[in-house]
Order: structure tokens, then C-alpha cells, then sequence
């Protein structure tokens, strides 16, 4: 599927307002000036460095939001609006990031109000997830479906929820955490420090600790050839490797968390019932040849109403590493007074 | 909390206009006139008896609105509409039942235009736990809230979902069979044929189960004085007078069972995150004074966004018998174009 637009030439003389979306990551700050259709017309990305705190981190956002927009051979006035996608819990109303451990235990940041006051245009924030599902849900793989499920496997398990058209963000900006749903009682610890939730079965992380445990056990594997287990972490990359080359064991650990993540998918749309089901995330990425058909086998026999597969698509996102900044421009595109809009 | 509205006088002149609200169950047939502040003016059942077929069954459903309306002193032509939960799977816009095995495997029955052709008023079929969720929202315990999640344990575990005010049918009138979500891989078979669900671990069905396994194995019980186990089930009565007279291994079961559902409603709150809970259905009802308290704990544990008890409140079903009839009366009134219903 890969990534869209990423191609489409600039512009400076442009018919509709451009928003900057910005995926505000653990890591890096990505963002992008995009036009009312989703397309990308300038770029920029830099380190988050969130260990320097509040202000340092916002000043780095700043500036890569101005490159972006230069990128795009654009002035910031010529911006109608800034959507971010922020790893933690998002007061969209508010535009205050309420907690986000990933960037350095963040607590009520005014992350809005602090941009809006430095651009002087609208900004939206929005939690990541969130906006990764409801870019794929405007300009990715779920286009044109007005309800959505989004999972992302990764380091953890990430979800969104879009029903009758809109994001579901809950009663307290809240809702789609579906990473911490206990599908096992009493089972692996998970990083929230409780046991059995589905990150803790089937993640990035859940399957590393799996091989790791059966490599110690005396399981070979080639996963120890393509990776310094003393000092590196198995990433996406290197399971997708390690599948390609058919090693067993790491076929075997795969291929049960995409049986779990199938089982668990089924519970999610006997509950949500949804058009349709959109999975991404680094895992799926590296991994989707293998783990999708397990996951639709899966999700199709545990449905409660029986349906057919193509009224119920269980599909690949298209976005890739855009789908957060894509998510956050159109959802700020969509949340400007409409004249601003047009 | 008990039932509400029952002794309210009877009125053959009414300001507001009148709806009729029908819960057809697997058993017996429940039919009241309602008044649109939710108030029962007039009452009648009769048994379902569905293995007579459906023209007949549907027979049966006339005259009991017709004893209902009777009842209440009012002739068919002063009801403004009828709503009718039914037990099974319901397309609320064409007002069929698409799948009903209770009352002996109903399949696309036309029932809302074959009454609305007999009765010459509009007629809105709604999934019967649906309907009952409805009513606790707009009459019942979770009066007041704009998102609430109904969980109904019982024989089954049935759920209902309003979101942002309204009920969620999902795309395919599918939404919140929340009872067969596997939160137990290689579970306990469930009535479904799959193993795990919540339905399998945590209904009265599954407690039935647990306790006559015990039983069986040697464990002494009150229940085998309380019951003939050679015919007769444990009914949701029975267990609340074990309950009540301190039988360990009752108590230990539905302890068990309780904490199984607090896990699953943290997993749904994580999901859908509501502003309250609603418990009801013939187990809770019985036990609700042991189940309740372990529901709500183990919920509040398992949230992966903590919340103060008074924020998220697991409330009990104020309704009893009449939830599915008044949610479906409810139904139809706010379905009424404006007009009819002021």
C-alpha cells in the first residue's frame, strides 16, 4: 500500500487553505503541510528530545512546523490551522495533553493554547491513535466507511474508534484504549502492571519477550544471528527478517499473536460492529503477510453474527508513517468554522 | 430500586399522546401503555408460546397490546405508536427480525409492518437488550448520562451501547453482543460452540455449570437441598438463598464469576469509555448485593485511565421487568416525527 502523495508537487498559489498536521512522537516530531484533499505538499521532522522538557520540546515542535511550511514554499499566515497528534490522552476541547508518558511523563500540558498563542491560527490536539485511525478513515485504507475500528500493534497495542462518521473519543477523551482489554486472566504481565490485556499477548513487545524466553529455553532460533540480544531489542524489522527466511520459532510466536489479535478483533466488532476493521502499527507493517490472513481467519470465526468477508473488510493501512500528521491536518481541516474551511 | 410507575392512576384523557411498548421474550409476552414521561398506564401479557409458529405468535402479540391498551382505558386509535423489543437480532429501520432463535428460530420476519398493517400505527422493532439499555437511559438508573453501557447477565450476558445520547446498532444492527467476547482463550464451550466468551465464564449458565462441576466432584452445597438436581436448573432465585444462608462453595462461584465481570468492564470502559454502567438481568437482580461490590472493584482496578468511583458509576437496573417494553415505548415516541409526538 505504502505511502500516498508524497510526490505531488509544491505549490505556492493554492485554491484551498493548507493545515499543518504534526505527529508529536516519543522519538520524533514529524509534520506536513496538506491540502483540503489529504495531499502533502512540504515537510519536515526532527528529534523530540523530550527529556529537555516542556518548553524545549514545544520550541522544537515550533520549529518544525516552520520548516514544514517552508518546505512547502509557504508562510505561516498562508496556514489555516495546526492538528497534533500527541502519544497520550488528549482534551480536544481543551487542547490540553493531559498525560503522556512518552514524552517524559507529560501532566496537563496546554499544548494548544501554548501553540496558538506562538502561530496565531487554530490548533487542535488529538490523541495519536486517534488521529492514525481517523486519517485512515479520511485519505487511507478506510475511506469512504462511516464506522471504523483501528488496532495498532507495535511496542503496545493502540486503537481508534470512528462510528457514524466522527471519532469516538469517550466520556473523558479516554476511549479506544483497547490495548489494556484482559483477554487472559492471570496471564503475562503487561507494562501497565496488570496481566493478561492484549498488548501483554500479543504486541512488539509480547512477542519479543516470547522468543527471547524460548531462545533461553534452548530454542534455536536466527534471530540470534541477525540480532546482538545483549544489547538490542528484536524490532519489527528484524521479525519480519527472521519470517522471511522461514525461521520456526519466530513463525510460531507470530503467528499465535495474530491468532490472538483475530479472537480479540472478533470481541471488538461483536461490540462495535463496524464497517470495517483497519490494522497498522510497525508490527503489521513488517509483518502483514503473515499475520493478516491469521488475523481475518480468526476475526471471521469468532464473529457472533456471521458475516461475509467483504462486508466486513479487515484491511491494511495505507498511510504509513503520515497516518497520525494526515489524521491531525483533517481533523483540523474539519474542525474550522466551516467559511474558513472554503 | 424495584420497579417504578406502576400504581400511577389510570387516565382516559391524556395531554401527551400515548405509546404502547412490547417486550416479546422466549417465554411470555409483556405489553404497557406509557404515558412520555415513561409512566405504565395499562398492562397486560400473555404467554409467547412461538413454537405455535409465527402468524400465530404474532396473533398472540395483538391481543396483548390490545388488553394493554384496554387496560389503561384507552381504544388502539388514541395510541400514537408501538415499540417492540424482540430477542434477537432486528433491523430497527425495516422493523424485521432477522434472526431470533428464542422464539423458536424466527428468520426475516417482517413483524413491524405485519402489526403496523393490523394496528394502522408506526411500529419500531428494536433488539430486546437494546431496548432495555434505552429505557434505563431515558427512564431508568442511567437517567441523566449521554453514554452508558448495559450489561444484562442472565442466562446469556446481553449488552446495549448509547453513545452521545443515542443507541448504537452498529452497521449491521450487530452492536454490543458483548456476551460472546473471548476473554478466556481455551475457555469454557459457551452456548455459541466457541470457548471463552464471557458468556462462558460469567452468565448464570456458566455458575450453574461451575457449581454442579463441584458438586459432582464432592463438594457439599445448600443448593442440593434447595433443588432437585436430576430436573431442575439453578435458577438465579436459588442462587441468591444460597447466598443468602452463606453456602461457600455459591459464594465462592459467584465471587468468581463477579470478578470475571469487573475485568470484562474495565476491558469495555478502556473501549468505549462511558460516563456510567448500568447492571442488570436476572442474575444481577438476585445476587446484586454480593456481585455488585466485586463488579466494581475489580472495574476500577482494571481501568487503564483511573477514575474516581463517583466519575464512572456501575449503577443497578431500575427498571426489572419492564426495561425492554419501556425502552422500546421510549424508542418509538423519540422515533415519532416531531409533530406527532408534541
Amino acid at each position: 500500500m505504502g505511502k500516498k502523495s508524497k510526490n505531488e508537487p509544491k505549490s505556492g498559489q493554492l485554491a484551498a487553505p493548507v493545515v499543518l498536521g504534526i505527529d508529536l512522537g516519543g522519538t520524533k516530531i514529524l509534520a506536513s503541510a496538506v491540502d483540503r484533499q489529504g495531499r502533502i505538499i512540504g515537510s519536515a521532522k526532527r528529534k523530540t528530545r523530550s527529556e529537555r522538557g516542556v518548553d524545549a520540546t514545544i520550541e522544537r515542535i515550533l520549529k518544525t512546523a516552520y520548516d514544514a511550511v517552508d518546505d512547502a514554499n509557504l508562510d505561516m499566515d498562508q496556514i489555516s490551522a495546526v492538528g497534533i497528534g500527541a502519544p497520550g490522552v488528549a482534551d480536544y476541547d481543551a487542547g490540553v495533553v493531559e498525560f503522556a508518558p512518552n514524552l517524559s511523563n507529560w501532566v496537563n500540558v496546554p499544548l494548544g493554547p501554548t501553540l496558538k498563542k506562538a502561530l496565531g491560527i487554530p490548533v487542535f490536539v488529538e490523541n495519536d491513535v486517534n488521529a492514525g485511525t481517523y486519517g485512515e478513515y479520511t485519505v487511507g485504507a478506510a475511506r469512504g466507511y462511516q464506522s471504523v475500528l483501528g488496532v495498532f500493534p507495535g511496542t503496545g497495542i493502540g486503537g481508534g474508534i470512528i462510528l457514524g462518521g466522527k471519532l469516538w473519543r469517550g466520556a473523558r477523551n479516554a476511549a479506544a484504549e483497547i490495548g489494556h482489554f484482559v483477554v487472559m486472566i492471570d496471564g503475562p504481565v503487561c507494562g501497565c502492571g496488570r496481566r493478561g490485556c492484549i498488548e501483554a499477548v500479543a504486541s512488539r513487545t509480547a512477542i519479543e519477550r516470547d522468543i527471547l524466553g524460548e531462545i533461553r529455553g534452548g530454542r534455536p532460533s536466527i534471530v540470534t544471528d541477525l540480532v546482538n540480544l545483549d544489547k538490542d531489542r528484536i524490532t519489527s524489522g528484524t521479525l519480519a527478517e527472521a519470517l522471511a527466511k522461514g525461521d520456526p520459532l519466530v513463525t510460531d510466536v507470530i503467528e499465535r499473536a495474530a491468532y490472538h489479535l483475530g479472537v480479540f478483533t472478533a470481541g471488538m466488532v461483536n461490540t462495535l460492529d463496524t464497517e470495517c476493521v483497519v490494522y497498522g502499527g510497525g508490527l503489521i507493517e513488517a509483518c502483514a503477510d503473515v499475520m493478516l490472513p491469521i488475523i481475518r481467519e480468526a476475526t471471521y470465526r469468532y464473529l457472533i453474527r456471521p458475516v461475509e468477508p467483504e462486508h466486513l473488510p479487515i484491511i491494511e493501512a495505507a498511510l504509513g508513517d503520515d497516518a497520525v500528521l494526515l489524521g491531525a491536518a483533517m481533523l483540523a481541516s474539519a474542525s474550522l468554522p466551516h467559511k474558513q474551511r472554503t
